[in-house]
């Protein structure tokens, strides 16, 4: 299991309920955490890797990137 | 050109800017237009049918539905 974190931007209850129902569509994700106010995303998972995980992020229309810190 | 109409939930700009940043990628799409003010998303294109629309709208994580009005 790996650990993925992003830096997604998100403005509201809406938009990072889109992240959410995104995330819990994904097949392969284990476990996933999606915080509004830290506009940060946590995803767990075994069988994707950190672009695929960001692709299906970003498929939402927010801007997403893999995070640093 | 067929016009197709959508109630679509969104919340803020980043809501809505979600939306526009898919349309602006679905191929297909002639013209469009998304309200947050309204909740409505207008698209028009020539070689789309409604549900692919609908698809492409819903992938964004937004509830979407066609509009009946």
């Amino acid at each position: 299991m790996t650990e993925y974190k992003y830096d997604v931007t998100m403005s509201c209850g809406g938009c990072s309920g889109a992240v959410t129902k995104a995330l819990n569509k994904l097949e392969g994700v284990d476990k996933f955490d999606v915080s509004l106010e830290k506009q940060r995303v946590v995803v767990e998972s075994s069988t994707l890797n950190q672009d695929e995980i960001l692709a299906a992020i970003k498929k939402t229309g927010k801007a997403a990137k893999v995070a640093t810190d």
